[in-house]
């Protein structure tokens, strides 16, 4: 062999050691997770899908992760974050809609009763996303999303949103990614509202968000194409509706699923419907003093069937309170 | 400096030299295509979009090319492949549907007369689409497509259908990637009838597959979950519908399509809207010889409009009889 080749082989080698990231060399890849069984059952998923040559190895290409967002990812209480950005669109748009004074639900939003402009319900909550949601192209709510979630703070907190995601989570999501996982987003959450700051806040792309959408019609203005956003649903990527967005935008059954809710339910079904090894967790939120607890009777985020079937099937299930070193990333500065 | 660390200096700094890839130091990254405009501006734009400080340099993250796929990443006559998925489909059923016999577009299928089945118009077209896409849950109809794929030969070639994929696109395909280009497929052919078999064939794994759909439904079957497919059109991915669906599925705008008919046309004006570089190709098929000739007037991958505009806005259109060294990957060997 001439040298040449051996120094080849030695760096290739070398390279080998350096690409396979943080993972080979790091210390704690969870520090803000407490030891115990939850921590112990993530790593060991991680370890005995990873690991050549064991029965449970998968492909790098079938090591697919999908994370719900609200209350898996962020905080969604009071209400859920998208659902300040709505009203404070009503808010900016009222001098353009004189009719909404005498108009609910939008009277009693502009007087500041959400309360009362939520009783009307669905219907209710539909009519205020259409008119804050559609109307625009979709490069025009891009922006007015941006700008939002760069300024908007949470009326409990005073944080901004994006300072309301869980650091345990953003670890989890990096120390997949360090182990070869492609990580997508599965929200109820509209799409287009998530997927303007994904990518700075969780390392998730666009192209890996999925979530509720309205219809998109494209038009020229101008001669310039543009994609205009209608006030029409297309997609509610919730509750039955997950398992059928993962397969719309994947299309292959992922192998570990994250939620909080039971709206994640069938997602988690689905996911652990697969062959081979499977990861299905739970958050469940157990800490009134650092974030929020509820679950069963909550209209929020409720978990209820989902922490029933849990149980039976013996999923990981996440006590905030005491699996939790911090919540935020704010937490450890 | 500790030698420790300036050897940890001396392998990374190998180490980014190798993993800048092929185009670093292999010769021609397009065998088969032949010198001339056509293979010069495409190595222009890789050139320009991937030189860092370079004005047009443009990151990773937003290198995203777009590719139809009949006509453009194999072939489409006499006509759409997974036409003849279909009709193999309609014979393969039967004998489970006795009133087939007697029943338009069936009958005249079944009798060997597809021109007349297609006489229907897109009625007729749905109708066996309907039958022989729906009424099966995905996994099950992936298993169709697999084993269908694996062995049905094209009517004029006696190859596989997937022997019939362009050796010039497959490289450029890969000399995209190597140039960290993320390839998606935008087609409108059905999403699910490519998904099985588009990582083998072009290196595109299901998730970058962008396609037309027919709804599906969550549903327990036996305790198990599965996803039904319904027969209901979803979404149609073809002319206008293209934007929509990158739109939906990618959530960037691509900076580079490919196409060959006017049911691409609107990809490529929302591509070339964007802003900073941007690449948009037709591939005009030109050779009776060795493929198919037919532009304007051709029912299956017409190339009218799209055609004025692209030399109109001097996008690059492949000759293929000219600028392809061959068309097919066995014509190498």
């Amino acid at each position: 062999m001439k040298p040449y080749r051996t120094h080849t082989i030695i760096i290739l080698a070398l390279c080998a050691i350096f690409a396979a990231g943080p993972s080979a060399y790091a210390g704690d890849p969870l520090p803000s997770w407490n030891e115990g069984p939850v921590k112990k059952n993530i790593i060991e998923f991680v370890g005995k899908v990873t690991k050549e040559g064991s029965p449970d190895f998968v492909p790098v290409s079938e090591r697919i992760a999908t994370f719900d967002s609200d209350g898996t990812l962020w905080s969604e209480q009071p209400m859920y974050f998208q659902l300040f950005f709505a009203l404070d669109r009503v808010k900016a748009m009222a001098p353009q809609h004189p009719e909404w004074k005498d108009k609910e639900p939008f009277a009693s939003l502009l007087k500041g009763e959400v309360k009362g402009a939520l009783a009307g319900g669905e219907k209710a909550m539909i009519e205020i996303v259409m008119e804050t949601h559609a109307g625009m192209t979709t490069a025009e709510f891009e922006q007015i999303v941006r700008d939002w979630i760069a300024t908007a703070k949470h009326p409990k907190t005073g944080k901004l949103f994006t300072e309301m995601v869980y650091q345990p989570m953003l670890e989890l999501l990096a120390y997949l990614r360090a182990n070869g996982f492609k990580t997508f987003i599965v929200s109820g959450g509209g799409i287009e509202f998530m997927r303007p700051w994904t990518e700075k806040v969780y390392g998730i792309p666009p192209e890996q968000v999925i979530g509720s959408s309205i219809s998109t019609k494209f038009e020229m203005r101008d001669g310039k194409p543009v994609l205009v956003r209608l006030p029409e649903i297309n997609f509610i990527d919730d509750k039955a509706g997950k398992p059928v967005g993962i397969n719309s935008h994947i299309g292959r059954r992922p192998i570990a699923a994250f939620g909080n809710s039971d709206g994640d339910l069938q997602m988690l079904q689905w996911t652990t419907a697969g062959q081979g090894p499977r990861f299905a967790l739970y958050v469940h939120h157990t800490d009134t003093e650092r974030e929020w607890a509820y679950d069963r009777n909550s209209s929020i985020g409720r978990l209820d069937k989902g922490f029933d079937e849990a149980q039976a099937k013996g999923w990981t299930v996440v006590d905030m309170k005491q699996d939790w070193k911090v919540i935020y990333p704010h937490e450890e500065r």
